[in-house]
């Protein structure tokens, strides 16, 4: 029989303390619980991104118990949820846009709003009641017996913005970047094929930092070293990159700022 | 029969290779010990903060081994340690301090000396004495065949420091601060109620980076956004946060400075 | 039966969603596989530094599948290998170099070039490519199965230069350093011997960031804290350190930087 698996996937930052008392929590639990750590470096705060990995990481992984704390409003009214998947496996964390797209990715069939454990101050809802009810569900306890049915239909949507696509130009909002300066798009592939920028495409990228000249490309090694190339990344995402650089720093685009590929000018004859 | 677990804290940087050292030399041992990483980014050498994470998190844990590596006198002369714990579990590290608060909590019932390994330079006891102890330990090895039986009442202590009370005010030390910001002060729950700092009151809180207001509360929604709010944290610690911002930033408080929280008086009527 | 082991090392950054994924895939295969991290902290792209780490931390363990990802060059010609050990493991990655010592150090049996998915853009090979091909070797496929036989003998190797060596004079280049800022130098503790630069003796450190005194020590505790040391590293290789300092910041040495380490003249009778 299969190992119960729980995945972790928090803005504590790597390997802090507080990414340590959630594991402590599931191996207290039962140390057989196998611990998959999905993403521990989420910009703070920065529910969006976090649900779009959770989103695109949980998609590759068996049933499973994901355990996700991005939870700017601990300590306000927002919900506690637990959600049944399709698959079997199941979302734990706060009901603010961050459980979103993985429930519609995967399915929610059930959810329960987790009860606030009466006289604590919710300043670590992750260890308190997150992690204990991941565990749970990870041992086999049913949905319905860690808290109180509500609609899987009325888990919190998160808005990613759509991108305007228009002929020969995408204008997207900046998802994130990693830590080799690659930004990523709110826009997928269908964008870029809509605008018809098709790999070789000569486009100038406009940004926070200016306008940079770049090339659509499959990947890094169709442009030259030092050169800026718009591909769709390996989630499908439209993303920029610079060949052996950092298109991030270059672009100075963060989280929220707006990019716009358009196609450059064929030169008057 | 539960697996074998062995927890590791350090102040290593998380997944440095150092990390990964230890975690080689337990799979080493044997693959079928559970590793549960603790927290890896304690600031360097900051054994006091390490040793009161290792003691929080430990007891939240079933009987374990904990390997715990914060080292700044290797080479030196201090002692390698391994403490038998009344739960059944293990201590091992530097008799530095680091070991002291958590021998405490859980119950020191033996200790032995580790022997260093003849003709090998100590720079990395965390890997060459450390981590096969705690290996030892988890395998079922006996403490006394590790090393030299000594009194386990000797277990170098740490000194938290005390914080000052007085009516409507209490001065401490800050102990840490973590990703968020939050503040952890060298003072407990008790120190806000004997002071009378209940939720509600407005206080100045000064510090190295001058004055500033605040409100003392249960969670970081009591205040609005942009203000501090003085708390008890999830460790039953004393702390300062900023919500939606960095109160370590804004207090410029760092491991080892004094936060004084006062009680605003009253506007003259 | 022992369960099947397999080691990541990236310079993907700690706990970034790139080290999930890898996780997921591994996890996806079968959550029986023990995962064992080594590193994720690469210097972006330093597969020098990474091939050395790869080498000293798999010698460590026993048989194992060691997946290896730090390919500056995806995207681009380079080949994907999978390489069976002597000792029943192997070895997956980019054969940019990083495999190089390590299947010198454990022996290389047997190598095989990994096909690209036809039709998919190679960003994320670490993800597509190289940890799924790790997995079926760590759940026990042939390692004919996975591509094409190539000879062992050409896998890409590493040019890590020779230190100069003179009476009294060592230079070498810089092969990386840590959170501590110890240096380590591309020389093994030989070097050190051949030069006739025994403990005890006051050297001069030339580097990027001019001259300053050291001694030769077995250990940090050898010197006094904020002093110099030079010594053999707990890998065998030449190394410098400052007590309670930082080394790396003082002598302003980064990868592939000079040092030169000579003894300093006795003053004039």
């Amino acid at each position: 029989m299969s190992p119960p698996v729980v995945t972790l996937l928090t803005d504590f930052g790597p390997y802090s303390e507080h990414v340590g008392a959630l594991h402590a929590v599931l191996v207290g639990a039962d140390p057989r619980i196998v611990r998959v750590d999905l993403a521990h470096d989420i910009p703070r705060g920065d529910i969006r991104f976090a649900a779009v990995v959770l989103e695109r990481l949980a998609r590759r992984l068996p049933a499973a118990v994901h355990l996700a704390v991005v939870d700017p409003g601990v300590g306000t009214a927002r919900r506690g949820l637990a959600v049944r998947l399709a698959d079997g496996g199941a979302l734990v964390g706060p009901d603010n846009g961050l459980l979103g797209p993985a429930a519609t990715a995967l399915g929610a069939v059930a959810a329960v709003v987790l009860p606030a454990h009466p006289g604590t101050a919710a300043t670590f809802d992750g260890r308190d009641l997150f992690a204990p009810a991941a565990a749970r569900l990870a041992l086999g306890d049913a949905l319905e017996d860690l808290g109180t049915g509500v609609d899987p239909a009325g888990i919190a949507a998160l808005v990613v913005p759509e991108p305007e696509v228009a002929p020969g130009r995408v204008r997207a909002e900046v998802l994130g970047s990693d830590r080799f300066g690659n930004v990523q798009l709110a826009a997928r592939a269908g964008a870029l094929e809509q605008a018809g920028l098709r790999p070789g495409a000569r486009v100038q990228i406009a940004g926070p930092a200016g306008r940079h000249a770049g090339t659509v490309g499959r990947t890094f090694g169709d442009v030259a070293p030092g050169s800026l190339v718009v591909y769709v990344d390996s989630h499908g995402q439209v993303a920029l990159a610079e060949r052996g650089g950092d298109a991030a720093s270059r672009l100075g685009a963060r989280a929220g700022d707006i990019i716009t590929v358009a196609v450059t000018p064929a030169p008057a004859p």
